[in-house]
């Protein structure tokens, strides 16, 4: 029997040129934000109501996470480890400003001093497309300048997610053991929606699916869109302090077209 | 450039008791069934239109295939290697008809006689709960006596597929060169419906994202619902013959709840 359902929307597009946004605290576009909120509010009187938000703090899923949480009068919880990676150098600049430089400068080059290191550079690196090029072809050991590596951007994120799930599967059994002392005669399941970005929840299914997510076919291969949902349904399947996490539904388009 | 999109969905609910149904020709139930026909035809009026279905020949999958094609006027492929995985002496078994027996009897227990081995035993076997549990335990390597075999089952689905996304992609490229020759302002993506089940679903999901499907926690960690859709896009993102396969969405539940 499910116990919890959390759900992991990814917020709208933001409100900037196209390029790698990580840390770079840039606002989300204000009309599809809107739009998500007011899809968000309406979904509550229905049997897929939350009854609790978890957000990343930076502006593009916090605004969305803050205003719904106002509006609907739910509890927010502010989850700093739920930030997007760091990208370094690379974070916010627009890729059309980008030099095409196939000659990386010395201080810049694919030389083995940047891998797995994950430590700062203190010489000038500028930005080129080859070391980004490099990056998506293999994230895992590709490390971009001054950015947080691949690996202890997956460690924060699910040491994060644990400690979401240990909270919530007491609060949600918590609130079962009310409903059955109460005598309620259709318990509701605890429903909570975590606001936060691609490469956020693609580390948190990876982790369920206990897949490689250092794979770059991982982070090729499945599109995480602007204001989609990933599902999780958490459950006891027997009677011990095991819990099954199952995801149901990946990156289901949720914000509905302009009528 | 998206030059084709082609969604999986899996056949509603089967007319039949909880059971691991394989290659068991049941019928699916006609109402959901009936449900998921009308729900296929009123989006034909959209951008979400569908050129061509293509479908297991299992009944499930076929006749919502078929009235689907009829009612449409779209061209129906039935493709024998999409049908689901041979589950052998346990194809179709009630689960409730199977007994708890912990002492599996000589001629079924779990030795290595049977791993691996995708042949039929002549001995007489029964079905029981714990070799069954082996095998949701690990797939790959617990062959269920007169079963296909998990790898067998893969590298049928995997052939199917190639074989399909081959002929797709040379057709989305004669209708995108009609379409450029007769000067058609907006092009239509090609976009076809392929009905099959859960595994098959499954395998093509891992195969595209290049993961371990011998894995248990793939197969178990996963959902895939029934009327759930599953989307893959399909570009050519460089000037070349390589055709990049991306998941959009994955296990999205598809048929509305009923009013």
């Amino acid at each position: 029997m499910s116990l919890l359902e959390i759900e992991l929307i990814r917020h709208v597009k933001v409100d900037g040129d196209s390029a790698l946004y990580g840390s770079t605290d840039i606002p989300p576009l204000a009309a599809e934000n809107g739009r998500l909120v007011t899809q968000l509010i309406s979904q509550q009187n229905t049997s897929k109501a939350y009854q609790s938000i978890i957000s990343s703090p930076l502006l593009r899923c916090q605004s969305l996470a803050v205003e719904f949480s106002q509006r609907c009068k739910l509890p927010l919880e502010i989850c700093v480890d739920l930030q997007e990676m760091n990208f370094g150098i690379f974070d916010g600049v627009p890729f059309d400003s980008i030099p095409f430089d196939s000659e990386p400068k010395e201080d810049v080059k694919l030389d083995k001093s940047f891998l797995n290191k994950g430590i700062e550079q203190d010489k000038k690196q500028t930005v080129h497309w080859p070391l980004l090029e490099a990056f998506f072809q293999s994230p895992a050991t590709t490390h971009l300048p001054k950015s947080e590596g691949l690996a202890h951007f997956h460690e924060r994120v699910i040491q994060a997610w644990q400690t979401i799930i240990k909270q919530q599967v007491i609060i949600a059994g918590e609130q079962r053991a009310h409903d059955v002392q109460s005598k309620v005669k259709q318990p509701k399941n605890r429903r909570v929606l975590v606001v936060a970005h691609g490469g956020v929840i693609r580390m948190i299914i990876a982790h369920i699916l206990q897949l490689d997510w250092q794979q770059a076919s991982w982070h090729q291969q499945l599109q995480i869109s602007n204001a989609s949902l990933t599902c999780i349904s958490l459950s006891q399947p027997y009677d011990n302090n095991q819990i099954l996490q199952q995801l149901t539904t990946i990156a289901m388009p949720f914000l509905k077209e302009h009528d």
